[in-house]
């Protein structure tokens, strides 16, 4: 067995099965030994981007790291802007990276570059392995981290010599302590508040935004009165008909000022108080009201759903009636697209159990709201706020979930960053129907201009926000991957498109023309 | 004037006058101020490696650097890759990356990261502007590397509050010293090599491979028997019929060692000594033959024209004659698609004085000796080895040169990694023809595996380095963003494609199906 063999039997007797791949010539030994590794599947993706997004999506949809296989410096910077997105949700990946044998990295060959130093921007372990006797050991903490409550972005650098070299064989993931204890002081202080009668909001974060959690909360509000709501952006929340449904705090800093003025009390689970998602010229970065008290209940990565039933029991709430979503009326969508008649057309849609990666920035902003009572669904959103999200987390969600559908819907900008990940989709035939919200510019800069006071904006800095010449055909390039696409201007068409797609298996895509 | 007006003053003062730009919200009083800066162009790409690959290409052709202008750390990561391929061949660029206002960073908002460390893991020179009033000094220090004759990629970080604060205005770039002093004991230790009668070779990188360099190395050729060579991969050749030309060292392991075997010296001009693209079991890093000497004549970024003319005048060759390269006869290419055939198909297409990217890999490696009696032209290759290269760099190229054609040479599996590119030379009208090599695998991959020692890939492997399935389709990819696409499977209708597409202005593609 070689180093190689030796680290791809750990993964997989890990529980780590499933690999999204850009191999290059440092990674032959690797590819070499994949095939002596029954029960690894893996996937091919056309660009890192596509790789580590996808990880991320099955980390999301599984609460188990995938692996990335990641070739060199420039591979792994390639990978890294989805990276941040994940690091930002909490999701654990495992990143394998092949480097130069050990002996050529003095000689400065063209693809040596500061690695390590790359990893370290975004990894929470980062590991150079020095031996071929030890990479299984090491790929096992490595697994170990990425998989722990608190997730890890685990990144081993394997050297060609590490993974060519002899190996003992396998080794098993050692368990990490779970530090999800209940802090009882936070505790006691978050009850105080709720019971105070002063307004309070619960605002939840990561793995808090499950249903089994969210009926807790909802418990919680109705014995106390006070209001629930997640961060804009939120790594996966469990919502749709019969759960209970979570607000979003306002993206905008005047409105999420607005939106949180008047609670005195904030009670964070799994998440931090709100902060602006950018800096503006004379606009705070705390967005809760002055004076108003944060009573950390759970700090990201803990275990929100303990801490929600402690707090539930704590207020008395434990027998209490959550309110549950009814099932919102099926509209016939007509006419324009606007964030209503899209609202209909989800609701009407979107397929039971549906995973819905949502990108869709300034056109969807108003849509959220609205579909709170579609079929039951996951909602998945960006966090990081790196654009070219939805296509790779997408692709990644679908092979987590062979069995469920996933409708990603993504603006037209964002979408061009990572349009490789539709061939993967067809590769693998992945039932991912992909929406372009095609509004042929960065709309939200447009808007953002006005928010930073940077004043109208003149010709040639509209020419940097506006991508309408040449107009982009996503057909075209949804068919030069394989995929098959339609194009509608209508609610009415919009709709119909959105049937036939998730009527069949298989990967589609749908430009809707703004 | 605020900091971003008192920037873009100082970029246009300075000569900076072209940036590719994927600004976000953070660089909004950037691009508020484009439009009070005549003389400057912004570039919109779709995604950021677009962006630093267009600037490599344009420093290759101007000697001049651009600039970028990205959205903070995930920005910067997408644009890494072609960074890395930047300043492996030496080219100074300026990124300019936008970032929180600084009393913001503490909040840890989501686009937050460690930009910082990431920029260093690339750039020569990195700063964080601290205020609008002299962050116009610190964009003309950062210029003043980036235009220095070992050029720099400067990285400076422009936070929100710098972009918008006061600024007195523009400043001016400080000059800064030229270490091109030529050693003379490295020139004795030349000459004597070269006069020893012992075979030896001039080892030419840099701007040593302009025609006027190549004049003077191919004197020294003539009058001492020497015989020169190029790294595999170079910054830009000056080449074709009429010209002085250069052999290039394989890219393999065994015939680059075959091809040093005989020379007991190595003078190197503007690079180091061949070393291995990368490692492999039982295979040397080191190219050269044992006992072989290394002669540092002149360093990466040293003035090798000077030395180049130094060393001529020192060994008494400035009046012999170089053999120049005379004009290749035009072959009509037919049949299958082969080096020799598309050796024929340049050396009767190109079109004079166009700028050939040539990242074609496996395809072209064995084309590029065919083609020395093309026409003038300037060869570009990838010295950094992280693939995605050439369609960004031709985009540049083309922005740099506007009088003259491009026709840019790429693999299938690397075209996708920056495909993006296409949309922006339609944008911009670009006269660049994308001819893409279509063998449905990464076949160099196939072709390491068995350098590799790493045996025969079972099918899950293959699996990794074949992209049949499905098959991309290039032409409709290019009809996505706005570039007529023409798919060709003969030398016949190649040769027809490519002169039809450079007969006319603006892109073109030509998918090559092998």
């Amino acid at each position: 067995m070689n180093g190689a063999e030796s680290l791809l039997a750990t993964m997989v007797g890990a529980g780590v099965d499933t690999c999204f791949a850009n191999p290059g010539t440092s990674e032959m030994h690797f590819l070499a030994a994949v095939d002596r590794a029954p029960g690894l599947k893996c996937v091919l993706t056309l660009f890192e981007g596509v790789a580590t997004g996808a990880a991320d999506g099955y980390f999301r949809m599984t609460d188990r790291p995938a692996a990335t296989l990641l070739h060199l410096g420039p591979g792994f910077a390639n990978g890294m802007a989805n990276l941040h997105n994940a690091r930002r949700a909490g999701s654990g990946i495992l990143n394998v990276v092949g480097d130069h044998a050990t002996a050529h990295l003095q000689h400065d060959a063209p693809l040596t570059s500061d690695l390590m130093g790359m990893a370290r921007t975004l990894s929470h372990w980062v590991h150079r392995s020095d031996t071929s006797m030890s990479v299984a050991s090491d790929v096992a903490t490595a697994i170990a981290h990425a998989s722990a409550r608190k997730p890890a972005i685990a990144t081993l650098v394997l050297p060609g010599d590490v993974a060519w070299g002899p190996s003992p064989g396998a080794a098993a993931a050692p368990p990490l302590p779970d530090h999800d204890l209940i802090d009882n002081d936070a505790l006691d202080s978050a009850a105080r508040a709720l019971l105070s009668g002063e307004p309070a909001l619960l605002v939840l974060g990561g793995r808090a935004l499950r249903a089994t959690s969210l009926d807790f909360a909802g418990r919680i509000v109705a014995k106390t009165g006070c209001r629930m709501g997640a961060q804009f952006f939120s790594a996966r929340i469990e919502r749709g008909a019969g759960r209970v449904s979570v607000e979003r705090i306002p993206y905008s800093v005047d409105p999420a000022i607005a939106f949180l003025k008047g609670f005195r009390h904030l009670i964070t689970i799994e998440t931090n108080e709100p902060v602006a998602f950018f800096s503006y010229p004379d606009k705070p970065s705390l967005l809760k009201a002055p004076g108003a008290q944060v009573h950390a209940l759970c700090a990201p990565g803990g275990n929100g759903l303990a801490a929600l039933e402690a707090l539930c029991e704590r207020v008395g709430a434990l027998k209490a009636h959550a309110r549950v979503e009814p099932l919102a009326p099926t509209r016939t969508a007509r006419g324009a697209i606007t964030p209503q008649s899209v609202a209909d057309v989800l609701c009407a849609g979107l397929p039971e159990h549906c995973i819905l990666v949502d990108e869709s920035l300034t056109t969807g902003r108003e849509t959220y709201a609205l579909t709170a009572g579609a079929a039951p669904h996951d909602t998945i959103q960006n966090m990081g706020g790196s654009i070219g999200f939805s296509p790779p987390v997408a692709t990644g969600a679908a092979m987590a979930c062979r069995d469920r559908k996933v409708v990603s819907m993504t603006g037209d900008g964002s979408a061009m960053y990572t349009i490789q990940s539709l061939w993967t989709q067809a590769r693998e035939g992945l039932d991912v129907t992909t929406i372009i919200f095609a509004n042929r510019r960065y709309q939200i800069l447009n808007n953002e201009a006005l928010n930073m006071g940077a004043g109208n904006l003149g010709p040639k800095a509209l020419e940097l926000t506006s991508i309408d010449r040449p107009e982009i055909d996503f057909v075209a390039l949804a068919k030069g991957m394989g995929v098959p696409g339609k194009r509608v201007a209508t609610a009415e068409d919009f709709a119909a498109a959105l049937r036939a797609a998730v009527a069949a298996q298989g990967p589609k895509l749908i430009e809707v023309v703004l």
